[in-house]
């Protein structure tokens, strides 16, 4: 067997293709996004400092041997840097000439700052003064040494940061400098030697001397450091699998710290929060990176480079452009400019705003770039649910800010509006939000990766400090948070957890509001409203390809007269204004409208209670003599709005007692009368027909069909109601396609009872109105039962539409009001539940009851139209389930249907038949 | 196509044979039981009056044409008639030597009763006169005219009974006599005109005179009558078929009442209240068949005929024995003896007691007249059940007794003892029993067809008329009720709706002991206890030979690895007392002992609660250290008593909050409290804490495994307590086999989290206690989910056990402490379901899904142990589809387990792989 090889230079990106067999993902899984990119530059020509890359082979190797280099791994790490002094002409260790290398993480997926990086390695007592020497410049060849220590105690040795800036901070506070480069060189010097003594303090052994135990410790600790807590945390949080290990990307130093013509910064090709096609960074001169991704010193615009080094400009711009055409995608870059010499130090595909995203898939498909198909592909569902996200009250923001309640201003990092409680660590937000269910707003000087599992429980973040490419805007704009960074008005006390910016104090708890599309922020709540999809142009235009993509016959391979096509998506939406804008958003029918919400409105709710407690069918009949007009109106304007499209409108489901006072508060009320000899003879009675409604477990009692098949009255008058609207709409010149649709059926026998009579209603009122129009009976599935006997059910039902909310319920045996509270939060977080079942739907348990039932309910009616809508309907992976199964349609509320037409999308191209 | 036949004579039975292709269950649906038993019989050369039967065939047919006789029929009725007057020598019709006929229906399987009778057709009055004439007894001519015209005037033509008995009441007592035969000729030909003129004033038209016009109407009636409301309700009580139809027999009259050589009576070839092998019936000298099977006059055992008649006993005894033979079953016949000459007018198999039908079928096996599988598929399991009905207790009895409290004694027609509240209506028993939950005891003169859904309800059945063969005994032992008949003393006031006997008065809703065993009534309630198996010698042998069945191996036909025996039937039981009667019953396990039992014991409850309430781990563990004990004696106990058989111990189950005060009554008390200004400290807190508990739908909330994920100290002592005490029992010499049963697992994870920190606590405890034993862990099978994953689920579980209590209650979605008064009872009715769920396994749902389970969890493991604990595990139509999907065993309550062997035998040999 051949010598196992761990090491590629950056010139053996073919050598690494042919190792994986040619596929740019598997290069991508061996060398780490930034190894392969880095090679992938050096191929095509653009000046990237000369290095090799250890892979992530290395790395599992590494993990599974307990800790412990592979076996030839380091020899041929040094093979690689042998071959890296021959490209410099400098020596690794060399008094004279030494080579300097950084050693970085890089792993498949880019997960900033969450993994450890040392610069300056090869520095030593000994050639730090041969780099003195040979740049002369001994300011530069020290402060590169002292950095080396702090950063090496700090990552590879694990020593806190506080010993080493504790000691920076005394250092300039006794030279009455502020900024660290203010320092000289006799002070650095000093500076490097206190270095070694906190060292020696903490770890009991030297700094270690040897450039190649330098190296090689640092390759340990870039392996070590895949498996630390926050990079476990952070992985779980993004869904990304723990066993791809990391690579280690060794680079020659290139400095942009050596003066003025000499500089470092960050970039994207193409502007990461609107999408604009126009270059966006911000560098700085004389720096290193770590200067500029920090955000401690203030940066200057991309664009200003033109002035201070005019070629170095043009050649970087024409190196972005180079990249966005090779990787038909936005770049994010780092360059380091050493005297007046342009290196790039690492490219990736650009993070952006969901906005931008859009925008940028949008535009590429236009400049041809890329297909439409791969526009739609390249934007998160979740993404677009951002762009709906609710954004402040115009009226309602001028006016805090007329009251003075605008406390600070910042970089607009991630747009969105959010309001909450304040709180200062992420622990206390993380479980104020989590435990308490409290809206909370993260607030920090600025942010680091420990504190990702707080932002992530946030509604939105605000830090005093950083800028737009600081750790707090990346992962804030990943994941959709509003977030405003570097409002530095800000004075934060963390200890006493409050903040004091222009004259207003904020405490822990106190509301505040955040404007990440703005960068502002307000004490004080402030309203906020839904976007309007029409605005947003890109995004309609995307969303028109994700439906000619869903729409494309054929796409599914199918049993024989199942839909060969994608998913349609409907809204769910209980009155006109609800269609409307479902119909806006691109809804292509109404999946379901609740019939029981329009009995809860204030005059209606008394006759319904009426109805309820009547004696005889008699009195019951009077009282629903009177609610149907309501509803008949309520539907009404629902067939108006959705003329052309069907409209499934589910007949009462709740139990009846949820429209009747509550029976705890009623037992208090007739207890205390009682006590006090007031005896209120009504309230006596209305607790005994309370009580008598009490069920033990309502969820499994009496109601949807149930309630029907006892009570036959009320739905016959629903059924009335729905065709009579319907037919007043037909006859005013509409298109209404009603589907009425039966709640919790369980056994077929049910729809025998009752569907016969609901159907002589329907033939009754079309001939009463003397008007035709076609109309579907079917049923939801929500109960177990009704999907394991869905071939029979099927036989009468003309569809079904699956209730995954109580279907989770009754299949998981969880009550959904008491299961988050008692257990169900437990279970996430302890792995017992990969997620929440009520969130995204459970494919294993639920999803293959689903499976099953659409197979058996098709093999008695294969035209049966089958859909869902539960609150799954809106999420993308429960979509793709739909779309896996072969469903006809998702149902969501109107503000998911884009997100929803997003995924189905998707799911049609991942799944193409 | 060749010409319908639709009539058989009673010697063509090779015809019908021929017909049907020679099934004799065939013949029997052609010819009902009583008309295929009448040509058998006249095949085999039993004495038969002559006659025809018509099928079921044109019953049908008549009855799909809308009441009418099908082509041909009644032409073929004419020619059978033909040949009747042939072989009788007389003419129908003729007024010198009339032939008369019976007309009697004769379904397929028996109704007694139910179905309507003519007797006497062909008298009119010119026939009756010639009739007078030949057998010189005029008396007798005009009896049997009068008893014609009231037969016919009743179940022809529907005229009400009490007509014709007023008029006769009114004539008897003019006369002065008590009883019909006591009338004189000319009176009774009075009679007979009167009777004429009452059937013109109910139906405006004259009775029919012509003989001919009688038989078509008297065939039409028993073709209706099939179709009445009685007769569709016994249907649907007994859970016969209602598409079967009706034959119609037509037979000669032979007449018991033409003076003191002849006589007729009713017999079985066994006794069937207690199975002795000796014949046993009864007879009446110069009467005609219904006087007998009234009750109306006292009759004589059977045995007495050997006096009155000494040939006819004999030649009847030997017709007795050849039939028994014959048809390899106990016989119930009637005969007729017309001057000196015996006819056999029917045979059928006689219905019999539960605890004649296992001695008989035990008797039959061993005189070798059937096979030891032929008595065990004779025997039906429900009637298994009875025999271990409660008997009253014998002391209770005798101080009953001598308090005067017997207040009357009648025949014991059905055993068992009953107790319950009078009623003296079907009407009011049914709805008493049914929607007010009470025990009903029914009293009534006598029965009829209509009081069946009465006695139905009932708990037992008392009339103060009637004989061992009378109506209210026969459906009684049918059903299992316990029943005495004839208990004369008794006079019933229905219009006061009370009874006296002895001085003593008893009024509707009081209670009374009914002793179906002894035939004694009492007032007031007596306690009663389970017989014990061991005295019932025959029972026992048979399930012997039950559990022989069951065990033989390559029963089933299943894949590779499954079991191939029939099931084991395993006992639920809580208590080493329990465990030891199952054992006595023939339990080969025990497939369910409740802990939580255990815990609701006085002396433990209140550390129960200490051990809920806890705030600390530590407080919590220090609370269930005081029940650790507690528990392992219960154990050990358990464990002693089942030596060498598995022992399946569930971890707690229910919501902790069962174990606290109900949170209502310490509401009502705390607000009293605070009204009255006397706040309990004490009450408040556990009020605060008891509704932190409170859960909406508490069935699907905080139980099972996922307390123990929330709360692992529980079953952690609980385990402890299991192991330590298995340990022990292993010690002290005895065979534990341990399965702990984790319940209500819904995901893999549950057991991921919960089994390996279980099975520690095993082995440690093993080597604390320095022995080893076989244990297992598994789980329940209750959540839906758990099915649908139960190839996950069985990776780690090593048996399942189906709690299909639960398990119904999810897959339907029902609550079980709602559902039965909220809807269940009105599905049931309504026939939405077809039987209640919770009873029976509902075979297309859960069943389907258990099916699935099993497959599933085979799949993963293949010797993976299924067994079923739910309450089903005793019902037979449940234990039939345990064996048709592959369960190891069953499990059910220790007094189910006989009648659970018996069924898991006859599942065996029914579904022979």
């Amino acid at each position: 067997m051949s010598e196992r090889k761990w090491v590629y230079t950056f010139h053996e990106v073919e050598e690494a293709e042919e190792h994986v067999g040619g596929d740019w993902n598997e290069v991508r899984a061996l060398l780490g996004g930034k190894g392969a990119n880095l090679a992938e530059m050096t191929r095509i020509g653009i000046p990237v400092p000369p290095g090799f890359t250890v892979t992530t082979e290395a790395c599992n190797a590494y993990l599974a041997a307990g800790d412990k280099f592979p076996e030839n791994m380091w020899e041929q790490e040094l093979e690689a840097l042998k071959a890296t002094e021959e490209e410099t002409g400098k020596v690794f260790g060399d008094p004279k000439n030494p080579l300097l290398l950084s050693c970085r993480s890089g792993a498949v997926q880019s997960m900033p700052g969450m993994m450890d990086t040392v610069l300056n390695i090869g520095l030593n007592d000994v050639t730090v003064e041969g780099m003195a020497e040979l740049t002369q410049n001994k300011h530069f060849a020290y402060d590169s040494y002292r950095r080396l220590i702090q950063m090496f105690g700090g990552v590879v040795l694990g020593i806190p940061d506080e010993a080493f800036e504790d000691v920076l901070d005394e250092y300039k506070e006794e030279k009455g400098v502020a900024l660290d480069n203010e320092l000289d060189a006799e002070d650095l010097k000093k500076l490097a030697a206190e270095f070694k003594a906190i060292v020696k303090e903490h770890k009991g052994f030297d700094f270690p001397d040897d450039p190649f135990e330098q190296l090689r410790m640092a390759t340990d600790a870039v392996f070590g450091s895949w498996n630390v807590k926050r990079a476990i945390d952070y992985r779980n949080a993004a869904g990304i699998p723990h066993d791809l290990g990391t690579a280690v990307n060794v680079m020659t130093m290139v400095f942009g710290n050596m003066g003025q013509t000499s500089g470092t910064g960050v970039a994207f090709t193409r502007n990461p929060s609107t999408g604009e096609k126009k270059l966006w960074g911000e560098y700085l001169l004389n720096a290193q990176g770590e200067d500029v991704v920090a955000g401690i010193r203030n940066v200057a615009e991309i664009q200003h480079l033109a002035g201070d080094m005019p070629e170095v400009y043009e050649e970087f711009s024409g190196i972005a452009e180079r990249l966005e055409k090779h990787y038909r995608e936005v770049q994010d870059v780092e360059f380091t400019v050493e005297r007046g010499k342009l290196w790039m130090l690492q490219t990736r595909n650009g993070k952006r705003t969901a906005k931008a995203a859009v925008t940028i898939a949008v535009d590429l498909a236009n400049e041809g770039l890329i297909s439409k198909e791969e526009a739609v592909s390249r934007v998160a569902p979740g993404q677009v649910d951002t762009l709906l996200h609710p954004q402040f009250v115009l009226e309602a923001k001028q006016e805090a800010q007329k009251a003075g309640k605008r406390f600070a201003t910042g970089v607009n990092a991630s747009p969105g509006a959010a309001v909450g409680r304040v709180y200062f660590d992420a622990a206390t937000a993380e479980s104020k939000a989590k435990d308490e269910g409290q809206d909370v707003i993260m607030v920090r000087p600025f942010t680091k990766p420990d504190d990702v599992s707080g932002m992530l429980a946030a509604q939105g973040v605000l830090t005093s400090e950083g800028g737009a490419t600081s750790h707090a805007a990346v992962v804030a704009r990943q994941f959709g948070i509003p977030c405003v960074v570097g409002a530095s008005a800000m004075k934060i006390n963390l200890e006493k957890k409050q903040l004091t910016a222009n004259g207003i104090t904020v405490k822990e708890g106190d509301y505040i509001s955040v404007d990440g599309t703005s960068g502002e922020a307000f004490v004080g709540e402030i309203e906020s409203i839904a976007p309007t999809l029409e605005e947003q142009t890109e995004l309609l235009e995307l969303l028109g390809w994700a439906d000619e993509i869903s729409a494309a016959e054929g796409i599914r391979d199918v049993p024989e007269g199942w839909p060969t096509r994608g998913l349609q998506v409907w809204a769910n939406a209980d009155y006109p204004d609800d269609a409307r804008r479902a119909r806006t958003y691109g809804a292509q029918g109404i999946g379901l409208c609740r019939t029981e919400h329009m009995f809860f409105e204030a005059e209606r709710l008394p006759i319904v209670q009426k109805m309820i407690l009547a004696e005889t069918s008699e009195e019951r009949t009077a009282a629903l003599d009177k609610l149907l007009p309501y509803q008949r109106d309520d539907f009404d304007g629902l067939f108006e709005a959705m003329t052309g499209l069907p409209v499934i409108v589910r007949l009462i489901d709740p139990p009846l007692h949820e429209f009747m006072p509550d029976e705890h508060e009623l037992l208090e009320a007739v207890i205390e009368n009682r006590l006090k000899d007031a005896v209120e003879e009504d309230k006596e009675a209305l607790l005994v027909s309370v009580q008598a409604m009490h069920e033990s477990n309502p969820m499994m009692g009496l109601r949807g069909v149930r309630l029907s098949v006892v009570m036959p009255e009320i739905v016959s008058m629903q059924v009335r109601a729905i065709f009579e609207a319907a037919a007043d709409v037909k006859l005013r010149g509409f298109d209404p396609h009603p589907e009425v649709m039966i709640p919790l059926t369980g056994h077929i026998n049910e729809l025998h009872f009752i569907q016969p009579k609901l159907e002589e209603i329907a033939a009754e009122v079309m001939e009463e109105k003397g008007v035709e129009f076609a109309y579907k009976f079917g049923t939801m599935i929500e109960i177990p039962r009704a999907g394991l006997t869905a071939d029979q059910i099927a036989e009468t039902a003309e569809f079904f539409s699956f209730g995954t909310n109580d279907l989770t319920q009754f299949t998981f045996g969880y009550s959904r009001d008491d299961a988050e509270r008692n257990f169900l939060v437990k279970y996430v977080e302890e792995g017992i539940l990969p997620e929440n079942p009520f969130q995204t739907i459970d494919r294993d348990g639920v999803g293959s009851l689903m499976d099953i039932t659409v197979k058996k309910g098709r093999s008695a009616r294969v035209e049966l139209e089958v859909g869902i809508c539960g609150e799954h309907g809106g999420d993308p992976s429960s979509i793709e389930w739909c779309h896996l199964i072969g469903l006809n349609y998702v149902s969501c509320s109107p503000f998911r249907v884009p997100v929803a037409r997003l995924a189905a999308a998707q799911a049609a191209m991942e799944h193409r038949g």
